[in-house]
């Protein structure tokens, strides 16, 4: 089974390793996240040598998290773990990529196929010789699981599982035995780069498809376009783009859609969250005689708690695997191939303008004498002082509601996990995108992440060190788990956390004096100064800025509390 | 399904929540790690309630190494997370006590049985209605899976996995979903409490296997006893003590056995661990001609790599599920009743005299006029330092192979992770087993973890000090993954790891001033000065003590060298 190809039937002989990461390369993927361990050492020793950049992360869950920032920068990403404690400790950023569409493909260092074979008594096992275990546990969370047991079938496997990835956009789990590592396999394959083209429509069907959505959208008087996370996450963002500008339509995104659209368009709208939106936002949204929803993933806090007030018989799903047209459903069409014919024969549409959105700040807000930092002034406030190209990182608490609230410039990357939700996410993910940033040539990566949430994976600002990247990171303190204050249990202690010096940690992990910037900003006026402050702000220092960033512990942003209040009542019922 | 029971019917009606934590208080749990999350949060307010205290973790993978911890010093534990993300983070640790027969109670909070039977898109779901695809995951890693799904079986779903976890040793899964916390139950079953004593072995089976015990006992000349993890984890200590005491053989330990016996018997005579134990040690073993083995683990890395020479023909194997003399097997046996007859019914037994060991430090060390801490020098010193009823708790690295040097006072429970091996356990672990021992009122738990696993889960040290802990943590300082070395990439940049200020970090995790005190010690000489500190050293301060304790990158205990020799020709095989 584990027999090596006789090397000399092979015309250029390569490595399962080396195949598996000039794979990787092939595809995109510059840096590999993980930790090393004995069942995976050998096969490190390969990641210099195709030209690829170890990240070596503090531990598993960190690295998943941190490859998911990276997918979702670069278009897919590797972590590599060892056996059960390497890859158990990272399931569940896998579970959360399997969830929110991010191509991760995760590598397992396994005992050789000989000790499995034996069903040896080895560390790292259940102490029960199955060696299939964590498999089949990992099967549940990956759109591919290929367990690389035989050099005859590697290559394959390999192609497969990248593919696979690639395509479904989800994670992907690859076993690699020990003793696999180094087997000659034919490298020939490695010329034909790997085809990670969609497969097109059926040309008939989608022809139909169209016209269907053609007869719709010229009926309409009062359409809107409502963009969502798997426009993203399924790379239909160039078609999105050109419908929304070439239309006109007024256009609003979901929170899991934002960043997909270009804000700065005047037939931009805002975010539509049903009874989360500004109420501007909201009765435009809900008047439409026609929706067109392309990506929607209507999950609870993606619809602040299902609030939305739009009748299916008034929208159009674009989706990756099919197009709904109110209740008329078209299974296996792909939304890109539609939305590009629809671009093209569109013509002249007879619409409504669209709403005057804004990024300033509420009046009430501005006008306010009280000195401390609300949800409700720094949001907006934020807007004016992000750049084109940023990437913007929130997490599941106060602050990925709050940029709800936050008009983008132009191209900016939104990073969040609302479906999955995991605390801790945003930081490693943190660490993952500003990598990935680097490597494009992408100047600033900013982090928001609530007290809570830090705690779990902090450790993570020291693999930001080690690979001197140099994010801008906000660190929201107010004393505890606000969101889930807002959920059940105001005041209780479960809701509280141990207070931290935060902005020591940098310089704990090893930051270089002259490579860290630390604040705490406690007023308005601390926040205003530095935004001006140009070193703070600028996208070419090697600097790593940390700042705390202090708001109360009872203050929320109001889409939030409405998320909240819905949350409660449903799990009472 | 999820209906109420009729009030009215019940006697003593109890909400389901409080019947559940009522329980774990009456099996001897007093506090509950874990972390909040919305699908738990009402399940959090019964805590108090019933006298338990919420230990409130930095995230679910150390509060699953905690409630490991705390478990091993107070015999079960409990962890509560929230669905999905809560729980995936924990399933590493979950795994490590399925692995190393460790009971913990998982209590998972679901969203509403509703939402479940309605498929909501949830967050912390996959986004693909399946409520259950978690549980499915945890299954493979649970020895039982109680679902709360209906109030009318709750109550027996609880008492069963309670009862399973202790008895079998191992962790259980119980879903509580968000609707069923309140639901009233009939609280007269909690009058019963619950029947925890091992069933006992059939009278007649268990005579015939004393029997069988007995004769190639009193047949031997020059017999040894070996315990292991079995003998602590199936709660045969009692047992194996009387034996040990009573018969006067000479008394060995595996690795994982360390701490089963009480090393200053006259008897006693060191680890054993094939070619990884000492010479004197190795030879007394191997000669013998009868093994009493109670409790066996043979793992790799519990053997120094499978190296064991001794014969089947000359042992007996006690087993928590069987008895096996040579070739014999007898399944179905429990070690516990037939053990405590042997000993009853042993009567005069002609024996040698076991070794003369000690706790000296090696001469050739003693000699050595370098200044330099060396794993060969300090983990015999640290015997001498050790005080009865000490927790001490190694890691996967130098420190768990180290361990094996270091004489015990008696009553030492010794914890590490030899079979499961998950680097960053004993940190988390130790959290947990600080907490047990205050409430026992034990008084010194001693933690030594490696710099590269400290920095898995550095922040369970903000958890030790939100709740008042004062455990003494050496973090050993030798730049990195030193183990991995041994085994692969001696000067790899994979084995390196970023560079932290260690001991700064319990200040920056809130801890007062006068409730720290922190070490750095680079010479044996520095080692004796703390060693000699009363304050340092005692276990009637407050104080949490953090030392920094620097040891040579290339320097390793000899038993972890031949073990990764083993280990990395394994791999490659
Ligand atoms: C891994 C994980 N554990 C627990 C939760 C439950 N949870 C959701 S939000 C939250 C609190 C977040 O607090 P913080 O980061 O301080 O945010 P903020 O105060 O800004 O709301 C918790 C515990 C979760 N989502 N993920
Ligand atoms: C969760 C997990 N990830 C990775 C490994 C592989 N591994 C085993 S030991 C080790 C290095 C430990 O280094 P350190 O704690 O510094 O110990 P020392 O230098 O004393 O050997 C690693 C990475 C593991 N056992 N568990
Ligand atoms: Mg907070
Ligand atoms: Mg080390």
């Amino acid at each position: 089974m584990a027999s090596d190809l006789r090397t000399e039937e092979l015309k250029t002989p390569v490595d399962v390793a080396e195949y598996l990461f000039r794979r990787l390369h092939e595809v995109g993927v510059r840096s590999i996240h993980g930790l090393p361990g004995d069942y995976n050492l050998v096969a490190l020793d390969y990641i210099p040598k195709v030209g690829l950049n170890w990240v070596g992360n503090c531990n598993e869950l960190n690295a998943g998290y941190a490859a998911d920032g990276y997918a979702r920068v670069k278009g897919i990403s590797a972590i590599v773990t060892t056996f059960g404690v390497g890859e158990l400790s990272a399931v569940n950023a896998i579970a959360g990529a399997y969830s929110e569409f991010v191509p991760i493909v995760h590598i397992v260092g396994y005992p050789s196929t000989v000790a499995q074979k034996d069903g040896m008594l080895l560390h790292h096992t259940l102490g029960n010789g199955d060696f299939n275990v964590f498999s089949r546990m990992s099967r549940q969370i990956s759109c591919a699981v290929s367990l690389l047991n035989d050099p005859h079938e590697a290559a394959v496997l390999i192609d497969n599982a990248i593919r696979e990835c690639y395509l479904k956009s989800r994670p992907v789990y690859i076993s690699l035995p020990s003793d696999m590592v180094q087997k000659k396999i034919e490298g020939e394959r490695l010329k034909t780069p790997l085809d990670l083209s969609y497969a097109p429509n059926d040309p008939e069907k989608e022809d139909y498809v169209v016209d269907v959505v053609l007869k719709y959208l010229h009926a309409a008087r009062n359409p809107i376009i409502l963009v969502d996370a798997c426009a993203i996450r399924h790379r239909a963002l160039q078609e999105v783009h050109e419908l929304v500008e070439k239309s006109g339509i007024p256009t609003f995104v979901a929170p899991m859609g934002k960043g997909a659209v270009d804000e700065t368009l005047p037939n931009y709208g805002g975010v539509y969250a049903g009874d989360g939106s500004n109420k501007g936002v909201r009765e435009r949204v809900e008047s439409a005689d026609l929706v067109i929803s392309i990506g929607a993933i209507k999950s609870d806090f993606n619809t602040a708690g299902f609030t939305y007030r739009i009748s299916q018989l008034n929208t159009i799903d674009f989706h990756s695997y099919g197009i709904k047209v109110r209740y008329s459903e078209y299974p296996g069409v792909r939304m890109n191939g539609v939305l590009k014919k629809v671009c093209e024969k569109m013509g002249k549409l007879n619409i409504e303008h669209g709403p005057k959105p804004s990024n300033e700040i509420p009046e009430v807000e501005l006008l306010s004498p009280e000195p401390t930092i609300t949800q409700a002034w720094f949001w907006p406030r934020l807007g004016q002082w992000l750049q084109e190209n940023d990437i913007v990182i929130t997490e599941t608490g106060t602050s990925n509601f709050g940029i709800w609230e936050t008009r983008f410039p132009a191209k900016v990357n939104a990073i969040s996990q609302v479906l999955w939700g995991s605390i801790g996410y945003a930081t490693g993910s943190c660490q993952g995108a500003a990598l990935a940033a680097k490597e494009l040539g992408i100047k600033r990566t900013i982090l928001f992440t609530g007290d809570g949430s830090f705690q779990l994976t902090a450790q993570e600002v020291s693999t930001m060190i080690r690979n001197r990247l140099n994010p801008i990171i906000f660190v929201i303190c107010n004393d505890g788990y606000t969101i889930e204050r807002f959920i059940h249990g105001w005041k209780d202690s479960y809701n509280d956390i141990q207070p931290w010096e935060y902005k020591a940690l940098p310089a704990v992990f090893g930051a270089p004096k002259d490579k860290l910037l630390t604040y705490r900003v406690s007023s308005k006026k601390e926040v205003e100064e530095l935004f001006m402050d140009r070193e703070f702000s600028s996208g070419d220092t090697d600097k790593l800025r940390f700042v705390e960033l202090v708001i109360p512990w009872d203050d929320a942003p109001s889409a939030l509390k409405y998320t909240a209040e819905a949350a409660a009542k449903r799990n009472a019922e």
